[in-house]
């Protein structure tokens, strides 16, 4: 099996913003440019979506929350694969960091939270825009909201067709 | 400092249910038992709530999920403190585990996510009823249901009395 690239592991597991500026974030609305092969815009209201589960990246010090629209919810509730057209699933991802604060009371390096956010990452499935890419478009938005450039967008794919048999989605 | 307990922190970090019997469970209503200092009931519909955030215990091998209700969404949004009466905070414990798909495609041991459900805790803020534990119920369901034993309980509220200064919440 061919190992990802580094930037390939970045691509899936790193992340954007504080929580305020993500909050500020997700009231922008905007089009995507046509025929973009990648999320140019970031899609709103993730914030607010449920949660599917978390991961943490041992040597990417990454501690990430994965959220998922409605479609994506029932998609995952019901175990349907391949996941339908308007599935949304985010990626928020942190610094997976040590809390002084709790460690205080347990009176050792016990316990580990999000830190400084990194960005934020989207799956899109479009089955006929993203046919290209197993129809899913791949969205990263790093902490001041700009996108990855096309070199780093390119990584996405390669690694998440490795997971074909849960329609590119690493996460159950 | 004192340090808390062994079951003090199993109390506060360690975790019900697989997410199937989660699902299931949610939709089991009824009354606590009257002047009861502990949640005895499970709060409907946790599974649907909005994603706070997410720890992982190092030296107790869990990877939780931290969930609020609207109530409590809209208080740490708004940075309120002390948390309003109709707070409820769940946290989802699930053993921390090397993904072995996940592994596979990075080429080496990278990524941990939930494994098995372990138990879900409430805290249930009601200022009045709860007045002896600093307004705070405390909830601890085994992946069977069955709460926590009263000796067990007891632990719950010495650990969390040492965040005061979030009233009596680990989670920021």
């Amino acid at each position: 099996m061919r190992r990802c690239s580094y930037e390939g592991i970045i691509c899936l597991v790193v992340a954007v913003a504080t929580v305020a500026s993500v909050i500020a974030l997700v009231s922008v609305s905007g089009q995507e440019t046509q025929n973009s092969i990648y999320v140019a815009t970031m899609p709103s209201g993730y914030r607010d979506w449920q949660w599917v589960s978390s991961h943490e990246e041992g040597n990417l010090n990454s501690l990430a929350a994965v959220l998922g629209n409605d479609v994506a919810i029932k998609a995952y509730r019901e175990r349907t694969l391949p996941f339908p057209d308007g599935t949304i699933i985010a990626a928020l991802h942190y610094r997976h960091t040590a809390s002084e604060d709790n460690n205080k009371v347990f009176g050792r390096e016990q316990s580990f939270v999000p830190g400084s956010p990194t960005n934020i990452q989207f799956m899109v499935k479009d089955s006929k825009k993203y046919a290209a890419t197993g129809g899913w478009g791949f969205g990263h938005f790093n902490t001041d909201g700009k996108t990855g450039d096309e070199a780093f967008m390119k990584t996405c794919f390669p690694c998440h067709e490795k997971t074909k048999a849960t329609d590119l989605v690493f996460t159950r």
